[in-house]
């Protein structure tokens, strides 16, 4: 199930592409995310790229320039396509000839290099030059809530009562959400109108969302799909998972207080969610696998159907997750994004491919670019909380922003941007880029 | 909004297809539904035609034949294609224009036809010889929650203290469905497998479903869909909708009960949803548009945006809905499916129309060839009740078979047959077709 440490992973590798050398780059040569790019304002078609330090490597062009050969060239061929869905049917031995390659093409030892520099303006486009497009056609997007921690926070605020449901340690829950309005970074988002009924009114309003959040989550693609009716075990989750990428599922919580029972969040989640624009494949992420979370004692063990000594031991990632805020008045006081928070992916209660096996397990057929987010990724400490509805304890905490500002819930004009990156000693750093969004004002 | 009756819809118009007068067939030729065939057995490209008594009128041959044109030829032209989106972006106008010619080609008094019957054999394929595709590529699939019988029916078994939720006259409770496991009339449908805990149970199992129900519903296509943040209003929201198809939202309950909470419904559901493979367009059911639920004295009327005088006098929609059923030992036994139950659309809560306004008051985008299903469709009578939980009282009260079988829920071998169809004095019957599945076993 794992993938093997090679030389795609050699912590002493380097490019020729010079900006994949600087310190804190996302895109270092052992990273090579997979995004969908055209040129801004070109009317040139969409295509499938890696990121390499500042710029895009176009695997079109590579195949064009004969560089490639073999499983890699038949899986740089489905690549000329406006989105990675051709690449992601392939499977990972697909996927990892092509990472081979492209490695070695970008290895400041490449031959095709050496024999001709030039090559460089063939292969490349800055990604500031860049309009990065929605990684793949998303078919069904699926919603997990799979941090103990953030179920367990929510759980005590909408009922108090009642907080962690007792089917919570049994099954990983989720939900299906919506994938027309997955958008991509840097897409503004419009606060959404909706139902709400304060606590101590007699009837329902209807008007802009009141307590906009966002939520902090990881996305899986999905790469080789299943049948219907045959599910995907656990050791073989692993096996049908592309790679990941930031998810912020915008949340309206004074709309969801009201309308989600019984049959959950609906119109509080679907007026938009964004993705980071690079997903970056499991192969580049092999290093940073850790153990699952470690059950508190008396928590019960998972079900044979969510179980594998493989999954327990290694299903975790060690995955540094950050959200920032800068609010309008803080970009035009030339003020830095603040950071509200720092969390670990590795603090998920659910691993990825328990959450693959549950959601196949009754027989549903998953298909290439289903995406599969994570539900937001809180941790045990408060720093680590993945929503503003933990981060402010439902605005009864507001955050302080360095203007003098205060932050319950989202004000038109803020932006959010959340950061990922995994760092272990003795490989490259390997970063998801960012994944953000600007609040514009409710239409009147 | 409405639709005008035109010569469409005319009682006295007859088919040179004579199986279209056969009394009772639900494919007259004031209905002209929209689907998706090949010749089985055949390699041939599947493409769009219309139902015509017991043939297909094939749309591409009929525009290749030249005897098509205008805005009709236009929205043939989007016929050639494997699924209907096309032609539901296309818009009203152009269905509308579309429906006229087909209709006045198909007459007794066609020109083309009676100057060259022998375009029978070359614009005609039998239904018995052809397979039917799910009519469109579903992007996205809402169920909703539209019945007030089957919320508060469903809500006193599974909430006993509290059957029917504040929110619920308010609010149309709907959910996102899985798109990918949709499938058309005649698919087998897999008993899934999955989690469920017996009230005395400590811990919950995982295994073949014992409480197998179908849900009765109807569905709306998306035509014309709307851009991410701006909502469709009531008054456009007929615009909006293609037409409809029968649904059946099986369901496993034990999964369900204990999924449900706090996320709602999902591998209880996501295992499989079967549709009928014709859509009747809104046009063709112009006539027997009714007013909406007449709310009882102290419900409240609609929030502002759900409400309008048109909608309110004509938004619901006089389509008889009824259930069948034969197992496998009556299948054996040569007998006639049973018939469970009976019911009308019109007794729904909320009309499409508020449907879909509500789905796109978030600003959530619609896009054509998403379907919205209404939610079980239960009245206030036992036998109008959608799904066996109800008709059964979650199996106090099991169904007696004409071979001595008894049913509280679904078995291995069992087929569920839904039909719908139109009547009223002064105009043709419109029919559904059927929308059917038989259960096979698990998988072990």
């Amino acid at each position: 199930m794992s993938y093997t440490i090679n030389e795609t992973h050699d912590p002493q590798l380097t490019s020729w592409v010079e900006s994949a050398q600087r310190p804190g780059t996302d895109f270092p040569i052992q990273n090579l995310p997979f995004g969908v790019f055209k040129r801004r304002g070109s009317a040139e078609e969409p295509r499938v790229g890696v990121a390499i330090g500042d710029q895009i490597l176009d695997i079109t062009a590579c195949l064009g320039a004969g560089l490639l050969d073999g499983s890699a060239a038949r899986a740089a061929a489905a690549c000329a396509a406006p989105n990675l869905n051709e690449l992601m049917a392939l499977g990972r031995e697909y996927w990892s000839a092509l990472r081979r390659q492209l490695s070695a093409l970008l290895s400041t030892d490449s031959p095709a290099y050496k024999r001709d520099p030039q090559i460089a303006g063939r292969l490349l486009a800055p990604i500031a030059g860049a309009e990065l497009l929605l990684p793949a056609a998303i078919g069904d997007y699926t919603d997990f809530y799979a941090s103990v921690y953030h179920a367990t926070n929510v759980g005590s605020m909408f009922r108090p009562d009642n907080p962690l449901l007792p089917n919570y340690k049994y099954v990983p829950i989720g939900y299906h959400g919506r994938s027309s309005s997955i958008v991509v970074s840097g897409t503004p988002v419009r606060r959404p109108r909706g139902q709400s009924k304060a606590p101590d009114a007699d009837r329902p309003g209807f008007g802009p969302t009141r307590l906009l959040d966002y939520e902090l989550e990881v996305g899986g693609f999905i790469g080789l799909g299943n049948s219907l009716g045959q599910p995907i075990t656990i050791d073989n989750a692993w096996e049908h998972i592309f790679g990941l990428c930031l998810v912020n599922d915008w949340s309206a919580r004074d709309i969801q207080a009201w309308e989600y029972q019984p049959l959950g969040p609906f119109l509080a989640k679907s007026f938009a969610t964004t993705i980071s624009p690079w997903v970056v494949t499991l192969e580049a992420l092999e290093p940073f696998r850790t153990s699952a979370f470690r059950r508190p004692e008396g928590d019960p063990e998972p079900l044979p159907y969510l179980f594998s000594v493989e999954d327990q031991r290694h299903g975790g990632l060690d995955l540094i997750l950050e959200v920032y805020l800068s609010s309008q008045r803080m970009r035009d006081q030339g003020m830095e994004p603040l950071r509200l928070s720092r969390g670990s992916f590795s603090d998920m209660y659910w691993t990825l491919a328990q959450l693959v096996a549950h959601h196949s397990s009754n027989g549903c057929n998953m298909r290439p670019g289903d995406l599969i987010a994570s539900g937001t990724v809180s941790g045990a400490a408060k720093e680590s909380r993945g929503c503003m509805l933990e981060l402010t304890w439902r605005g009864a905490e507001p955050i302080q922003l360095p203007t003098g500002e205060q932050r319950r819930f989202l004000e038109d004009g803020d932006e959010v941007i959340f950061r990922g990156f995994c760092e272990r000693d003795g490989f490259a750093r390997i970063g998801f880029g960012e994944c953000r969004g600007v609040i514009l004002p409710a239409i009147t």
